[in-house]
């Protein structure tokens, strides 16, 4: 059954069902929330050791440092270690930071306005008409970011293997497009990950901006939820072999690995960077929490170990997922009103809802008493041009509250439907 | 004794005397540091109790939010509190932070200069020959922040009441004056304690600058270690009662109450220019660590509490500054080659030696295997005008080490002094 093939009483009944049902949800009063990628309790108690992993003072000194005191701008080593063997640089390219990689990106761009990059003639904020690239849909963090310090936010369209690359070799020819945003694994929220020959094309483009940014947001490096591990590229490693070892710096963190709002992060890309960055630094702290650090290194160990819990956060997420995907192919695959992905890894489920649909659905969500990420933020400026995309996040609700929640969703994207169809 | 009263070969023989001594040092191969105000291991263990405090994650839920997780960018409800009753104001103006109150000065002048103040008519970087009052001897992390900015430091001398108000009251009517470094209780360097005058003088300033930013770092509020805890206004009221509320922005931390690595500190401000500050914050984070917020207000509790705590760390701190001033008393007062201050408080002793022989000094300590703050550290561009001041920092050293340190110290100045004489 197509809404668009109802005879116009068949229409107005089916309206009048589906209105019945949403008023009904609304009369329940629930207050859920698929708004933002946060992990659920289940998840936050995997990581309980971390809290009691140090708490001897004996403990606290590591290679001869004292985590408690001063020191170490760059970061506890074995911190520094750490992160480089997961993302399969080294450790001298590593700046271990506090708990969020989303600062030390803002800090780099902030950086740049002020300072500039290594390889820029004067500092960012001396220019006019400055641009970035946006693969869209994408993080909104993201592009607030750059929208804040005045970039003009240049969309690109995302495929199934990452961002089009013709345009984006198209577009890096002007000296004004100054950097790009990437969530090369599992991108957010398509849950895409970059191909060998999409990586390999992004590592050797010849920018004509001499200090081109490529940020390289590895959030989601280890954070597959269905099937094995998928091993990636060292993007610092690749770009260097193509003569652009000064063009990428590379972010991660532990935040949906162990504690969201207590983890630690990264940065990575390379020495000649990490020097200069590092002076810039050195005016701004004296070093991030290094117990923090320390704890985090005790309590994950290595790779191996982290992929171990990585395992235990995928058994807790994938049911969830699954159940966004089964209710959506029960409920709406009949209707032809959206397409989702089907997401290996990553936080979210980015459903593509005929065009129009998008603003008008999360509105009646909300309504019904279910917070989801607004339509439209996966775009630049917020505004997606067919107001189609919306971004589901099932990590947080717990199973039975999730259920609810997307029947509510489903219901709502009938409903928005079903208005549209009475006004045409 | 003053060696310029002494006779050519009187002076010979004290130089030789001095030398050997000096040589007899260096021989032992020491390494010390009293180069910066780092508590000491003593002082550490003070908070190992910090370090366990937050173990279940029952006890992670405070006020019903799960510091665990994302959220909350202004800091958890009871860390702003505690900080609010430290510093005498409310919590409604509280942003409590990350592990570092330097990085939170770093970030307000960054975002001055990127997106401007509350009262900004543009961004500063679209401002040429902008300019920063310097109180000196200060704090050379102070100066290096608005140096790496681009502005013209201009040094406003220390008296004992504070920095010279007269002059500042002058310099105010620039509008390039776009702000002032301020450490109001127990200076870094010197110890002062801004007297009730000076500090009515700089809440009740009218600079011309409309976006004026007196920064306000109470690095040492509840540090003092000789006497009863010593109270102070509340700059922030003090301020709205001269009409001056968004002019002011106050900083603290427990970087020298717990875990110098491992802290939490605040920026407390008016409510006006903290939702300013927050929309701009809300770009770069999600939210400082809350968990380590929590493990400090689980640790400190309340105002009573946390100088409770300062006394033991004032019990392990007086004697050694003590053994400082007694040292420079019996080596160096006899023979008048400088002056020092006796503080109440804070983590430096500040030595004044006659024009000239400071940086001679310090690089003779340096020889000896004394590592101290650079001379000229103290001042904007590190350029003491009179080389004579050293800021001793006696915090670090156990006691043993740190009167070693004070030997070589007066041994090495009196050596810079007998050259001096030579010369002449």
């Amino acid at each position: 059954m197509k809404y668009t093939e109802l005879s116009p009483s068949a229409l107005a009944a089916e309206y009048d069902k589906v209105l019945a049902e949403f008023e009904g949800w609304k009369a329940k009063g629930l207050k859920l929330n698929m708004a933002r990628g946060k992990p659920g309790k289940q998840q936050l108690a995997l990581s309980t050791e971390l809290l009691s992993v140090l708490t001897d003072p004996a403990d606290c000194v590591d290679e001869g440092i004292d985590a408690r005191n001063y020191g170490e701008l760059c970061g506890l080593p074995c911190a520094r270690q750490f992160f480089a063997e997961l993302l399969g640089c080294k450790s001298s390219q590593v700046f271990a930071g506090g708990n969020a990689s989303l600062t030390l990106m803002y800090d780099t761009v902030s950086k740049a306005m002020t300072h500039g990059m290594l390889h820029s003639e004067r500092p960012w904020c001396r220019e006019e008409g400055l641009k970035w690239l946006c693969p869209a849909p994408g993080y909104d963090r993201h592009f607030k970011i750059t929208e804040s310090f005045g970039f003009e936010l240049i969309t690109v369209p995302m495929t199934p293997t990452g961002p089009d690359m013709d345009l984006v070799e198209e577009l890096i020819r002007d000296p004004k497009v100054k950097g790009m945003w990437n969530v090369p694994k599992y991108s957010n929220p398509d849950g895409i990950v970059y191909s060998d020959e999409t990586v390999r094309r992004l590592a050797s483009m010849k920018p004509a901006a001499p200090d081109f940014l490529l940020i390289w947001d590895n959030a989601y490096c280890v954070h597959g939820f269905d099937g094995a591990y998928v091993p990636f590229a060292d993007i610092l490693s690749l770009c260097a072999q193509y003569g652009n070892a000064d063009m990428v710096i590379e972010y991660a963190s532990t935040s949906k690995i162990t504690l969201p709002g207590a983890g630690i992060a990264c940065f990575a890309c390379s020495e000649a960077n990490l020097a200069y960055l590092q002076k810039l630094m050195d005016v701004q702290l004296i070093s991030y929490d290094k117990i923090n650090q320390l704890r985090h290194v005790r309590f994950l160990r290595d790779k191996a170990h982290t992929l171990a819990l990585m395992e235990k956060h995928a058994a807790i997420l994938k049911p969830k997922f699954d159940r966004v995907v089964s209710i959506l192919e029960r409920e709406i695959a009949p209707l032809g009103l959206a397409e989702w992905n089907r997401p290996k890894g990553g936080y979210f489920v980015s459903v593509n809802t005929l065009p129009g649909l998008a603003k008008r659905t999360v509105a009646l969500v909300k309504e019904a008493g279910v917070v989801m990420t607004g339509a439209g933020a996966t775009f630049p400026y917020g505004k997606d041009p067919n107001d189609s995309n919306i971004r589901v996040a099932p990590s947080l609700p717990p199973v039975e509250e999730l259920e609810q929640a997307m029947e509510i969703f489903c219901c709502c994207l009938k409903l928005a439907a079903l208005e549209q169809c009475r006004e045409q």
